[in-house]
């Protein structure tokens, strides 16, 4: 039931545009924003501006009223003010509409009888009339497989995390730093104020959504409270479910208020309701894509046990406490796996050697495939850790570039042809140019199925997570 | 006693580097690079390359022996292999070495008798001789005052920070990016095994140094645990001391021991010990650089109450999380002022309007200026944080850019004109142009004396460490 009816919300056909004002302003308008993301992300279908005063823009008819357009329409974006949104609703009923997405803000959220009386209005003229309502107050759908985007430079590739936000800002980083990062989405929605179609709904939808195998969710409030612990609860039976749960403190929780009209919760029953329904919790957008990023690309690992290489005498003190810290362990190598990497590394004297491994300046002659080959087929580990601390080296950044380029290859070429599991972690960057290799480098790296990470704790909780995902399960497997 | 011992460390008159090779390799051996850093950073006296081999680098002749060298020599940097070294510290005794700093390695960190053997031997040899010695095994000296710094880009301008750091890829890290940060140091010091000049004379000369206000530290084990308590207690009587233990971990322990040859100790005895001894904590790198910026730029705060304005309604009720969690207060406004707000920001429905604010889209017509003042004069806050999230914003970046500039530039003229205190975070970067922009905002916001910090949870947690510091010393003061 659930699922069909949510359909039609991640794959609209024909789409008009309520309120496309067609001023020229400095900051465009959110109308003419969805105007060009619709046009310029690929939909195939056709759009239609509204306007009652009608008009042209960039080229196409401004219709003044959605019955005058042409040809059925299923979908529409409001974007005209809250007061004007029931009569909308009733002409978008007369044309068949299925889903009317409101961007327009100035309902619940707004703290004021009369936007609480026009948000039970709509609700109710769209119930009636068989429509189903994004928002109020949000930014509405990406849906890759779709063609169908509210921002024009999301990836047009499709991938297996779904991402269900209560903000349309922290969407739109989500799925931006998430693409850097390798991550690809199946369906994402920005809901705001969930007057109808809800995160129990969507999670539900999820739960069975075949394109879908990673939920994510940034959540301010939950409407039924029992429904959501149940919806989750079987959603996170399926597949990992990561939630940010935000307005966990008091002051958090008035600010969610009026954001999108939402009830929040403390810290601590959020913390409880979630390992208990085996939910992942992500505790800023960060960590949330670092979780999607992890479960999108780590295999099963075998174990806790992490073989740590990077270049840093400093560095790589921290990172062993970082990985510890966070529940991994740092196994010491074995004398024959010791002795072959002093060799292969021609070490220094006052090079670190036993894991963590400090590469030193040996590692820009010898190159890393042997070294991370030898560790990768020795049994001792479950996972290897390359982690570059761009911004501690001396040399020219074109110098350090093209020698931590032939490094990357190196790991890339070994990670092929083992498939074992490698991850890699770029930190402490210090310049524009450290950004810019970050950025290459990752590139590179997620396409070839190496997650990378932006700091060794970020990466070593993020790891730890996913491991107890896993125990936890297999725990309640072996009950 | 100490202070005048170790003038002579940060303030070389003439330098020799023994151990200059003319080989040109891929990767500039490190001798060349020291060549190079001190004539490059503009080091007023002369720099004499040593090498047995005699020869010319860069037009310099190289002088086969330190004795050849027809001027008295105070200060030698020593890039030979360690065998080597008891011989050049009995030449440089000769002619009258004062300081000589050992980026040399081999000694104790190797984990070899030979090893200890050679570090025990140039430690009775220096002494007898009255010389100091740097290191091993460490990159030496960073002193903007006497033009000296063993990289060459490093600031020109001298500051209050100093640094002392077991380790020189750190020091490398912690200097450029506290430089980006507008982190400017006194006396920088990588003193790698610490077999003469140790944490402890390190922080007993700084205590009482002229120059330098704030003390940082990155430290993997101490030489003298009783002497150093001491120290450390003394200095943090006088100035604030920031320290970064590592080797926390038994894992990362049996790191530091072959990295520097350090004892190090367990995470609780460390933590009990720096708060006894009223030292701050930091637990990385960058929390170091957030807690040397913040004590650089931030006076002294009458309490918790902050306000915090940004844009995007989802990272809102983030920032407001951030900052409760980190023990900051985030009191809502008066009825006064929230209708000045109100007005001034001419707010749209749905907008979150009391503490936090988002500023959403009205503010790139009005600004913030008035805002801003509004809040700082209204006497309901003790600091004012103003947050970018970069990656969140849906339209082009050249757009984005010249808004926020307008924005950056109210906030500082603000500054200036008040002179209360107001913080910047800029944080959730997704692209090259987000952290093109937010090193350029960064740098004018330092420049006006306005700390920017990289995600609200961190900032959140220095200013409370800020407070809480302040807030002992004074408990302390009314005992």
């Amino acid at each position: 039931m659930t699922k069909q009816k949510l359909d039609c919300v991640f794959q609209p056909k024909t789409v008009a545009i309520a309120g496309v004002s067609t001023k020229q302003t400095t900051v465009p308008s959110l109308s003419q924003r969805y105007l060009r993301a619709v046009r310029e992300y690929g939909f195939k279908g056709r759009v239609y501006p509204l306007n009652p005063k009608g008009g042209e823009i960039w080229g196409l008819k401004i219709y003044p009223n959605i019955k005058d357009i042409p040809e059925p329409v299923d979908y529409v974006i409001s974007c005209i003010p809250a007061s004007a949104t029931p009569q909308l609703i009733k002409e978008c009923a007369v044309k068949g509409v299925k889903v009317i997405h409101f961007y327009t803000s100035g309902f619940s959220e707004a703290g004021t009888d009369e936007g609480r009386r026009l948000e039970n209005e709509i609700y109710s003229l769209a119930r009636q009339n068989g429509m189903r309502i994004i928002g109020p107050n949000c930014m509405g759908v990406y849906s890759p497989k779709a063609n169908f985007s509210f921002v024009s430079d999301f990836p047009k590739e499709s991938g297996s995390v779904a991402l269900i936000c209560q903000s349309g800002g922290n969407t739109n980083y989500i799925v931006r730093e998430g693409a850097n990062r390798g991550v690809r989405f199946s369906k994402v929605i920005s809901y705001g104020n969930a007057v109808d179609i809800n995160e129990s709904d969507l999670l539900e939808y999820l739960t069975f959504d075949a394109d879908t195998e990673i939920i994510t969710a940034y959540i301010e409030g939950v409407k039924n409270g029992k429904r959501f612990s149940q919806a989750l609860r079987e959603a996170a039976k399926v597949k990992p479910v990561i939630v940010l749960k935000s307005g966990i403190t008091e002051s958090g929780a008035k600010v969610a208020a009026s954001h999108v009209s939402a009830l929040a919760g403390s810290n601590e029953i959020w913390d409880g309701f979630l390992r208990q329904v085996g939910a992942i919790r992500a505790n800023s957008l960060d960590e949330l894509i670092d979780m999607a990023m992890t479960f999108s690309y780590l295999p099963l690992l075998a174990g806790r046990r992490v073989s740590i290489l990077g270049t840093g005498g400093g560095v790589t003190v921290l990172a062993a406490d970082d990985c510890i810290n966070a529940g991994l362990t740092v196994p010491r190598f074995s004398e024959g796996i010791y002795n072959k990497l002093k060799n292969l590394l021609k070490t220094e004297a006052g090079v670190i050697l036993n894991n963590p491994v400090d590469l030193a300046t040996g590692v820009y002659q010898t190159g890393i495939y042997d070294v991370l080959n030898t560790l990768i087929n020795c049994g001792e580990f479950d996972l290897h850790m390359l982690h570059f601390a761009l911004g501690l080296i001396g040399f020219s950044p074109s110098l350090r570039n093209r020698i931590w380029d032939s490094i990357v290859e190196d790991a890339i070429r070994v990670h092929k042809e083992s498939a074992k599991p490698v991850v890699v972690v770029i930190h402490s960057l210090a310049s524009n140019s450290d950004y810019e290799w970050m950025l290459e480098a990752q590139r590179k790296c997620c396409e070839a199925g190496i997650p990378v990470y932006h700091s060794m704790s970020s990466a070593a909780k993020a790891i730890d997570r996913f491991l107890r995902y896993h125990e936890l399960r297999l725990t309640r497997a072996q009950d």
